[in-house]
């Protein structure tokens, strides 16, 4: 679905290089000569092509080693963009970002709701052109556009696998048909594992790290990275940790076919039902008991758990403890270095859920003798899942080599 | 801490071929240029090598694809073995495997308790030779020998971290000192891991194939295998399911550190301890209450319940159930197409569990619904752990490429 834009000459080696240049910052010829086992000349060649094209500059002089100083290389970030979109019901945000995976530019709205596939794509779309337009970025280098979101998902189809928010979404032809419209190159893949290498792309992490990430917007998923690849299993539908009991025995039974999900516990709607059957915190919030955007009333509440209101900070710190769960059963069974706290419901929470998870990281992951294990919030804040599925993007492009074999 | 034996004129070339042969069964020198992207002369003269070396063998021709028909190439399953051992304090198993993986000797003794190191493996080491005696394998075929064990483990220092069965084995430079009388190199992994390779090298699974494995013998672990790479995360301690929470709200503490464990639901001590307080069974069944012998014990209560006894197999089927709902968080985390069963308890239980867990994961997995999750049992028996170590040591020869990176 996802047809590369930049130039001819496509290779294994031109990807790499890229992407060496990419991690490394600033680098010589000689030093990517050598990372990538090969000669002088075949780099002098690749980096000529690639210079020639914009993509990467020289910037100047590296340290001698004896002779002359080595000039060395970097990305060239204005050289070509991509775009993020994070879609879901209650919350779209649209960014752009550069070659370096920097966002330049940002929108966001409150979603389409309830409206069906072709009614929503067209909105999408007009705030994705609107954000291009007022960017003063020429079109012509954006290589595309990644749409994340929630599973589960066919991410070579493009299509979504659930009936959310309405029915007609469910197997819609969703990156197709937003192509179609953009005129711009589509991908799909899901939120959480977006807002996971994102962090490793704008480098937050050590290379070789292998670490999670919980996102928390209306739901609750989850990624893991391991060395800057996202951990896809079978099907792409991995890590989806809302979905993982907490009560196996006595919980509730979970749309998902589960019993006793964590997201039914401890996610937005979860806290907001709560609030209506401890201290009348709903009514004193004046939140709507009937209502779907799960995302502002969670916030309401997590604003004043933040001010010290002692009832909502009861049901936030709950809700902190039982993810604190999960996280465990994430690091024993991933065997993580580090767990990443993205989306807007954890920016809205304030430190609570780092403090709360850490600590039951730390008391009970089964490894946690034998190395860290640090809970963090995700550098990208509450536009982590967007800025990343830009980033897959940028990834898809520069790591052709990863994503042929 | 492994070094490896076969010949001079290590390359990865070399590994990548060899790798290329043994996953192909037969295949020609034209097909293996192609599949590795190197020249027909460099495939020819790597193959020349190996068969110098007598680790690859002329086969007859395939068939002809216009010319002259392409001569087949296969490993020499005779050129060399590997030594594999479980060791657990109950139980030892040690396998002799040809360069297929496959075994061609095999001895199991009653483990050596509480014996400390210093005196437990000299015992293990005379097992291994005199299983080496008898075989009439020359030892100098022997690439080395994989010991097997629960963890936590450092993998790299091939040491225990964890005081069991003792406090001397924490720590322990085991597989030095064992190296050191044996006379062979030795390397340490995680049992679980090792019968997870296992399926995978004796041609049970897909190449591509994102597995896992649960491993049940006197304590419950897990293992998980992507396309042909043991799943390592951080430190090589991961899918310690027998340690993810089943009750973490209510659950008692564990020693590893957590609440709620698995194990001390369903594995096969506390199976034993409900048999004392459900129908007198383990009275019935002459258990020891104080024992340690969790294999034995369990043993008998899972032939009673094949048996038809109505309460040992409503014990059995408890802890399947349990496994069960370990399970279904195994694969929604790690979007698995396939959960093998290995290790002697599975074995001794038969398919009780796998009805019950195929069940559980059928009705409740996330992805299942996307495509097919088999719970089967493990192609190699209650011998998994064992022949997988042997399969690991095999494994670090002929992947060098992988291990090196």
């Amino acid at each position: 679905m996802f047809t590369s834009l930049v130039g001819g000459g496509r290779s294994k080696t031109r990807g790499m290089v890229l992407n060496l240049i990419r991690a490394a910052g600033t680098i010589s010829r000689v030093e990517l000569a050598a990372s990538i086992g090969l000669t002088g000349p075949t780099i002098t060649q690749v980096v000529r092509e690639l210079m020639g094209e914009g993509l990467v500059v020289e910037v100047g002089r590296g340290a001698s080693t004896g002779g002359k100083p080595p000039t060395l290389l970097q990305l060239n970030p204005p050289a070509c963009y991509s775009v993020g979109v994070l879609f879901e019901r209650n919350l779209c945000v649209v960014v752009l970002v550069d070659l370096a995976g920097r966002p330049v530019a940002r929108t966001s709205f409150q979603g389409t709701a309830l409206m069906p596939p072709d009614q929503a794509l067209p909105v999408l779309a007009s705030r994705v052109d609107g954000l291009l337009a007022t960017s003063g970025v020429d079109r012509s280098r954006v290589l595309g556009v990644g749409l994340v979101s929630y599973g589960p998902q066919d991410r070579q189809a493009g299509v979504l696998l659930t009936p959310q928010p309405t029915d007609e979404w469910m197997g819609y032809p969703i990156t197709q048909r937003l192509s179609e419209v953009l005129k711009l190159p589509v991908l799909l893949d899901n939120d959480a594992a977006a807002a996971a290498i994102g962090e490793y792309w704008l480098g937050a992490v050590e290379p070789g790290s292998v670490y999670g990430c919980i996102y928390m917007a209306s739901g609750i998923g989850g990624g893991v990275v391991v060395a800057g690849d996202v951990y896809r299993g079978t099907s792409s539908n991995s890590v989806e940790i809302g979905h993982i009991a907490i009560d196996a025995v006595n919980g509730e039974e979970c749309g998902c076919g589960n019993r006793g999900c964590l997201e039914n516990y401890a996610g937005p709607s979860a806290v907001i039902r709560q609030a209506f059957t401890t201290g009348g915190l709903g009514q004193r919030l004046g939140l709507d008991p009937a209502g779907t955007d799960f995302l502002t009333g969670f916030g309401r509440i997590a604003t004043a758990a933040g001010a010290g209101d002692p009832v909502a900070r009861s049901l936030i710190e709950a809700s902190a403890r039982l993810l604190g769960t999960a996280a465990v059963t994430m690091t024993t069974l991933f065997d993580l270095d580090r767990v990443v706290l993205a989306g807007p419901s954890f920016t809205a929470a304030g430190s609570i859920y780092q403090s709360v998870i850490q600590e039951e990281v730390q008391r009970r992951s089964f490894a946690r003798r034998l190395h860290p294990i640090e809970v963090v919030p995700s550098v990208n804040g509450s536009d982590a899942a967007a800025i990343g599925g830009a980033v897959l993007v940028l990834q898809s492009e520069l790591t052709l080599l990863r994503l042929q074999r």
